[in-house]
């Protein structure tokens, strides 16, 4: 490892101003705060030491080029909504933004595919999919997310019970090795077996491999109608047992999600929005997509029946697209209810077999209350993806804070293990997870991801640190000073 | 590289007989043919130094581990049915069969999935996922393949265009690495962010990372009703043209297939078999599932309705499963067709992206007469992957063929990449295609190709000269001669 890196001087600097004109690069002084972490600073604060913003794949070719030569560490950059700490210069270096090459490049509907710059926002490329009556599916709740992020992460979301993950999308990228090669993994084909899937290696690498310029994704038909049901259960554990029942129906559900009550009343008190039913220990809420008032019609009796049969005190149907997209309102507040209702919050982003849901979340409730955490279980309950958030009360100190949810992290990623679950579902490893991944995956497959990074990247510097690292005794303390 | 290999000697057998009984070895001249090649012995004939069938993982572990340490090259092999000469033995060493480690072992209803051993057959994995009512969707039409093999090769097949291919059913993968380690590759969920995507690099990998010791795939709820509409016309341009029309409807056909009539005159000829219509130049034969009567018969009534629209003479409905099954058994007729009214036979791979097909067509017939080759093609038409056949005639001597073969070849690939397409859809490069790969892709891309396989196995032990090489020096004709 060529650790430690070049620092970054004039000379490096006069090079750069060859490659993008000045106006588009900032010296560490001035950058700013905002560069420094992404949506969650918790997971790492760290200064860049020159910000550039590229606008072709020849300046981020340019870029690499000179930084592989010289050992300089790069960190591409899109949005900066992560929610692992990934987007940030953990060793200094450069913070190459992708954000101003974010052009719709094409929509072909022949195809039935967009190509776009990695830039653009998840929200544009849904857009631009809407308005040629198509359907772009990934939806992670974060529709400023730049698509080159979702991409680039694997970013997942609701809707993965029907239409799958960002991955499931991706038919072709363009991108710059760390050596400044420009290559292409995969083209806009439907099937490839042209020697090994790097195409989906690269997807959720977390910007470790190389950086996105061009990325082609598949569209599917719109649907035309989008109703929910709501389904309120006395308990937890019938309320988890319904979805695999709801999995083995003759249509996919959209999403199945699952809500407990006191998120319900956090939501009602911070925010001041209502849900439609209110007297229940647990809810359900599933979404059906169809082409048809009557598929959809017939989609909602058929589910809510199932619930009814498994035990649910109710089935309420939201009949139309817009009382639909009010109960999902609130399963999209739940986020700045939590935060509204504790002084900190951490996350932790398992997934488990849907079957083992329950299990998981009943343990997981008994973790906290050993650490003194209130912890809030928000779940993709159809793909087991269970955002279980870690609340601050004011009892504890920051520095009790600090050390019970490391102590309580550990103790559910064991769990998830155990349920034969994984660390992460959808927000990946980035910086904030990465000291447990080893322990999760075992030593083996650790060095197996060291000599993958280094197949792509031999000299570390594409955003090292990050998912994977080599320095084990460097403290981050020493990293936040820099 | 640790080229040459060691030889197998008395003291290596010896060892291998504490790991093995004797009844499950075979040396070097006791071994069966069949072994010394794939489906294609065009792409390789090779005599193993030694057949092992293993029963666990545990043997398969004790075999890489001693091979590993000793430099032994070892290949794995499923029921031999693949396309691309992967799973010889080029460079001797080890055979290691998985065909008896071929247990299913669990059909899990609530999680919808099975998990089987790597020698199960696809027709026995398809077959319980049947009988729990669900089903596996992929189909490529060899259903004699073991289960494994068709992992290793990332199968493809018609049912595609609706259903995806192999690689969007593997849950999880258990696995023994060139050093003998067990590891796993993701678990039984049905997201993951937990750092590499290795599941993913491995599908496909051609048996070159690691040899698969149990996976975990993902069932689907048995639709109920399959028909298909055969839909006849005048010119290939107007039926080739219809397939971005029957993407572009609200739901999404399971196979879209383009055939030419001569094929329907060689298969009539030579295998007795009649197609319900024959006076047109090209067909299109389009497959539908659905699970009620009222579904299936509004898809093939929307479905006649586009074809006639875009210019089809005709569209028949095959509205039962019986009548649809027996279409369908003349598609699947066309290899035994063309091995029948020709002397040998290639064949071309290619994916182009689905516009392309018909440009690829007619251009590959082109290339063709210029070498005297006869080529037909067949076309996943719903998937741009069109398998193009080429057929040696008594013109041509078996030295021309050979060099008109290879040069008609390079002609398909390079217009293929024109087209934006690819060098394999389905079959994979194995050693048929390596000698095409590395201009296909390109040497950066390659020199990448070649570090992820290093990244698994240093010592290139694992299936050696398949998909990459690192002996180009090395000539066919001296390895042929072992």
């Amino acid at each position: 490892m060529p650790y430690p890196y070049h620092q970054i001087n004039e000379k490096d600097i006069k090079y750069f101003k060859t490659v993008v004109p000045s106006r588009r690069m900032v010296c560490r002084e001035d950058i700013k705060e905002e560069y420094f972490h992404d949506e969650m600073p918790e997971y790492g604060v760290y200064v860049p030491d020159l910000f550039i913003e590229a606008v072709s794949k020849e300046e981020v070719s340019a870029i690499m080029r000179y930084s592989y030569e010289n050992n300089i560490p790069v960190t591409a950059r899109g949005a900066g909504t992560g929610l692992a700490g990934g987007a940030t210069c953990k060793y200094g270096g450069i913070m190459l933004s992708l954000m101003k090459m974010n052009r719709i490049l094409e929509i072909d509907n022949e195809n039935l595919t967009i190509t776009v710059e990695p830039g653009a926002l998840l929200s544009e490329v849904a857009d631009a999919a809407k308005s040629a009556g198509l359907f772009y599916p990934p939806d992670p709740g974060e529709r400023t997310a730049s698509i080159g992020g979702t991409v680039i992460t694997n970013a997942g979301g609701m809707r993965a019970v029907r239409y799958g993950v960002t991955r499931d999308y991706v038919r072709a990228i363009e991108a710059v090795l760390p050596d400044g090669e420009i290559v292409n993994f995969s083209s806009n084909v439907v099937k490839n077996t042209t020697g090994y899937a790097l195409k989906d290696l690269v997807i959720g690498s977390e910007g470790t491999l190389c950086i996105l310029t061009k990325v082609t994704l598949r569209l599917i038909p719109a649907p035309k109608f989008t109703w929910s049901i709501v389904v309120p259960y006395d308990e937890i554990e019938t309320c988890i047992e319904t979805v695999p029942k709801l999995l083995q129906m003759s249509f996919i559900p959209t999403a199945i999600e699952f809500l407990e009550t006191e998120l319900l009343d956090i939501i009602e008190r911070h925010l001041n929005k209502s849900f439609p039913h209110r007297s229940a220990n647990a809810y359900l809420i599933v979404m059906f997509d169809a082409v048809s008032r009557e598929e959809i019609e017939k989609m909602t009796n058929e589910a809510a029946k199932v619930c009814i049969e498994a035990g649910a005190q109710d089935a309420l149907i939201c009949n139309s697209d817009e009382r639909s997209a009010s109960v999902w309102s609130v399963r999209a507040a739940v986020l700045e209810g939590m935060k509204a209702d504790s002084i900190a919050q951490e996350e932790c982003d398992v997934v488990v077999p849907r079957p083992r849901i329950a299990d998981f979340v009943k343990a997981a409730k008994n973790i906290g209350k050993k650490y003194g955490i209130r912890i809030m279980t928000v779940g993709h309950a159809g793909d087991g993806n269970i955002h279980t958030e870690m609340l601050r009360d004011k009892h504890l100190s920051e520095k009790q804070w600090k050390s019970n949810t490391k102590a309580c992290l550990k103790e559910l990623y064991a769990l998830s293990k155990e349920l034969g679950g994984q660390l992460s579902g959808e927000h990946g490893i980035g910086n904030g997870r990465l000291e447990f991944l080893e322990d999760f995956i075992g030593d083996r497959m650790y060095r197996l991801f060291q000599s993958v990074k280094l197949a792509f990247d031999e000299k570390n510097i594409l955003n090292p640190g990050k998912l994977i690292t080599f320095e084990k005794t460097i403290k981050e303390d020493v990293l936040n000073d820099r």
